[in-house]
């Protein structure tokens, strides 16, 4: 079951630390890549690349213009984080249960509102304002059952041992 | 248990947007309220609050300049999330058991070393990098094991009724 993000509506002057944000967090929640939208930002690609390769694991990250053809596209199910959905903890049950390959999609400030009709399932974390950084993360976290915490990265260059009080950082 | 979060190091240039959804999600995953440190941002102080206002629920924004006496102040516990600490998977019962008020910390791109000292616990969501956002996210999650997702905030003039497919706000 291979797990994408789609990142909506990027904006080169406005989202960029919240979109690097965004693809961190897939990242080490254990998605297999990430795709944007909106502007095309090489900056944000590159920095997310980069943390990629340094810290190890197999991580895709890309950009597409199109973002309605590449949902119509995905071949598998089709998850929106969204305030206005159905709360997770009654739907992440047939989520799991489908097996097929998950598109998270998760937007900005304003959404098209096609999305809601191309999704297979509108999913709220809370029905309150907080963030699609906090959503994505709660999401990947009940999807994979806090497995994801116990996730190994192979081939980084770096890599951090937990400690009580200080900071460990192993240079392999 | 009281529990509150204290953000370090906001910087009114760039960080704007990710303190903000720090507060956001710091209310709806059901903090009593959220501290800001570094420089002054009036702005920031309102935004939050005001969504806290039309969204309902207690919840405290405030500033406070000296965050080192801040935390020594603080009756009660200290969490401090970062990258460097111990896995929250083997932390949580006792933090949990403790049953005292909880300031939970976050920081900014640059933490003060002496956070790591004045912490009961450095605690991290995964040893990768990737968001204050959503390891705060996960912690108060993991702390109120998912019971936040179904919580109700009183005596807002908005609120969102989940929907398969569509946006439903009722106003109160």
């Amino acid at each position: 079951m291979k797990i994408f993000i789609l990142r909506l509506g990027h904006r080169i002057s406005r989202d960029q630390r919240i979109s690097t944000h965004c693809g961190l967090v897939s990242r080490a929640f254990g998605a297999n890549g990430i795709v944007y939208s909106g502007e095309k930002d090489q900056s944000l690609l590159d920095s997310v690349e980069e943390v990629a390769k340094t810290w190890g694991g197999k991580f895709r990250v890309s950009y597409e213009k199109d973002w309605k053809k590449f949902i119509k596209k995905w071949k598998g199910k089709v998850v929106h984080l969204t305030v206005y959905g159905m709360p997770i903890q009654e739907k992440i049950e047939d989520i799991e249960k489908s097996k097929d390959d998950l598109l998270i999609v998760i937007g900005g400030e304003k959404v098209p509102p096609e999305i809601y009709k191309l999704a297979d399932w509108n999913i709220s974390i809370t029905n309150q304002p907080h963030s699609e950084i906090a959503a994505l993360a709660i999401f990947l976290d009940k999807l994979f059952k806090g497995g994801e915490l116990y996730k190994r990265f192979a081939e980084g260059t770096i890599r951090v041992e937990p400690e009580e009080r200080g900071k460990k950082v192993v240079r392999k």
